[in-house]
């Protein structure tokens, strides 16, 4: 069978986890009818993954499945950053009488030892009586590093790691990376024709894509820790850039970044701003303004919303691994945590900086089945600045990771050829 | 069901027939877990029905099954121009004391009454006592018109049909395509980087895509009459533009059309026209040499060929639909038979031709994850000649049929929105 494969990753998995559950919470079983065995319990553990959507940062949103005699008697997903892991909430969700002898489908290698804020995983599902662990995929964390493991089969348990390894880490992604990588993931995202276009000379990019490649897209900015985009998206779409169309749970609302290097955003429209700064509770998203430094004190216009902006300066445009620097910098100082994930959605010009800097780690393409032609808002084009023309053998060639079909969209998902924990 | 799916057509399908099948004839069972019952058994008569391919033209290459009892008893393949359909061949494969009573599964529509060579395989199917025939798809075509149907009905026979109908539609796409249109159905092919280029600034394009794309496109060399391509391309690649590499059959190598206005042929090399004419039996594939009038008497170089070169004038570059009229005649004046499709395989600058004067019927499109850069061979961009810049809402856009990863490429199939025969 493996030779006529025709997908990476087993059907509808991708980066954004199982894709039809991202675009509807209430898709029904059954849901995976080229599975069997380990292998559908574990794509119901990856689905139950999904319900820790956001919530988990920057911890992985683990998911777990406990199975007795043939059916499902617990299931959960790890809880806000400091609560209850994956394990622990399938475990709290059994009837107790039923544990005793079951299998847990957990979809990162439980934590052993002394893990952070929480007592160890493994321990949980020794005590709970599981006879057998079915893993998907190990932890490079430092602190996790196999401990877990070890631990339970000491204690008996057998153990089994491997299974639906690759639709795993496309979902553990940001964590996986990060741990590689100790600076802020990034992923890139845009929406295409065939010959590159994201917009048409005339800046108009509503819509090259469908509305459910659209719902896609706000489930993925709960995903990643921050959106980015340039001053020129915001100047000409007004954007809100938040995760209001996704499919449930709704856990949060990104923090955004602005590359504004002209300070451009000191003439925006009282109506972008407004679209922009969408939430003022003073615990929602922040905004991260990186931009010209002369730009010392915030111009009138954004003095209203000064509690929701974080003022970064722009050394060196030249320099973008060193302004994402300062911004994992800001943002753990403001909030205590990493900076794990940032998500650029364009514009060309933006995403094109990044991919020549080789700064993006994934992404996400929509490519529509059309030609728009133009001059401007290209990917892989600048539109100051010097332009490559690369001999053939030095392009830059992603690891592709998912092909599918949203409607009339082409979903394309890749990863930098740097991350080894595919192979 | 149905809201979740996430292709177009049941997986592994495309205009190609059933791709694992397209890349490897030995492809085993089982070969369609996500399949059963009469889905199950008309995806196999689809891949029956690859057999046929290349020889059956300008008939379809229909597949047909037949199953008694749960088990197969018989299958077959349209075989060469003029002699047995599908129906026929499967009925003659069988044993004869196990087709009272079966279910014949076949991918287009029956003929009835008097179909040009062959008796109607209606009559075949009724005098061998099936007493179900289901069909994928129907057909079209005048003299089919459902007569076929209608004469299975008054038998007595039970009859079903639009079981896996848009995977039928899309293997026989250019003969169903071909009754709409009346002249060539021109397929664009390539394979380009998300920048749209389909080479670098040197022209080198050899490889964007991988070893099993290369492999499909052998195949579809089978499938389609003729290979089109810009003298361009034939100086810097070289091309034999045979079928090779394709899995088996090898029933055949298509007819070649070079394009070139300028007639840029006659200065080729000699390892150009070796490589061009590959073949020498007095029966195989003809050069259509399209090119400057001026060019009334074959250049010394292509004296030695004369006999496999048909010389086609271009009067007007511009002109392209009135080309591929003069080709479909000078085709059936030849060989006494309809043209019925092109596939056309670049450079750039021949697909975006077709593309903008809206003659490209359908698509392959392997898109490799990554970037080339530069500012020549590029997909929907003319290097001489006035550019277009559309606004966003009067881009070209086709309707996707298809997308799944071969390796490293993505492949995308889509047709233009002008059938109206998938609704």
């Amino acid at each position: 069978m493996s030779d006529i494969r025709l997908a990476i990753l087993e059907s509808g998995f991708g980066l954004g986890g199982w894709i039809p559950r991202a675009l509807d919470a209430s898709v029904q079983a059954p849901r995976f009818p080229g599975l069997k065995g380990d292998k559908l319990w574990m794509a119901e553990a990856l689905v139950a993954a999904m319900e820790g959507i956001g919530r988990s940062s920057p911890n992985p949103a683990v998911g777990a499945l406990l199975v007795q005699g043939g059916l499902v008697i617990g299931q959960g997903a790890t809880e806000t950053y400091g609560a209850l892991h994956a394990e622990r909430v399938a475990i709290n969700s059994a009837d107790v009488n039923a544990l005793q002898g079951s299998t847990c489908y957990v979809t990162l290698e439980p934590c052993g030892g002394l893990n952070g804020k929480q007592p160890p995983c493994a321990d949980a599902l020794i005590n709970a009586g599981i006879t057998r662990v079915v893993v998907a995929t190990n932890d490079p964390h430092i602190k996790a590093g196999g401990l877990g493991l070890t631990q339970l089969k000491n204690a008996g348990i057998e153990v089994e790691s491997g299974c639906l390894a690759a639709e795993a880490k496309a979902w553990h992604f940001p964590f996986l990376a990060y741990q590689d990588k100790q600076s802020p993931i990034i992923i890139g995202k845009w929406a295409q024709t065939l010959d590159g276009h994201l917009a048409d000379d005339d800046n108009h990019s509503q819509w090259i894509s469908g509305s459910r490649s659209r719902r896609y897209t706000h489930w993925l900015r709960q995903k990643y820790d921050a959106i980015m985009v340039g001053v020129a998206t915001v100047l000409h779409d007004k954007p809100r850039l938040t995760a209001r169309e996704s499919a449930l749970p709704h856990a949060r609302d990104p923090h955004k970044i602005i590359f504004d290097p002209s300070a451009r955003l000191s003439s925006a429209s009282a109506e972008t701003l407004t679209a922009l700064f969408d939430k003022t509770e003073s615990l929602g998203p922040i905004v991260y303004w990186c931009t010209d430094p002369r730009t010392l004190t915030l111009p009138p216009v954004l003095l209203p919303y000064k509690d929701r902006i974080e003022h970064l300066p722009i050394v060196d445009t030249h320099n973008l691994a060193g302004l994402l620097a300062h911004l994992a910098a800001a943002h753990r100082k403001r909030f205590g945590r990493d900076l794990q994930s940032i998500f650029v959605e364009g514009g060309a010009q933006l995403l094109t900086l990044l991919m020549r800097a080789d700064l993006l780690d994934a992404c996400h393409i929509f490519v529509r089945a059309g030609i728009l032609g133009g001059s401007r808002n290209r990917i892989g084009r600048l539109e100051r600045g010097e332009n490559l023309s690369l001999p053939l053998m030095q392009r830059t060639d992603y690891k592709l990771l998912t092909t599918l079909a949203i409607d009339d969209d082409v979903l394309i998902e890749c990863v930098h050829r740097r991350y080894q924990f595919w192979s």
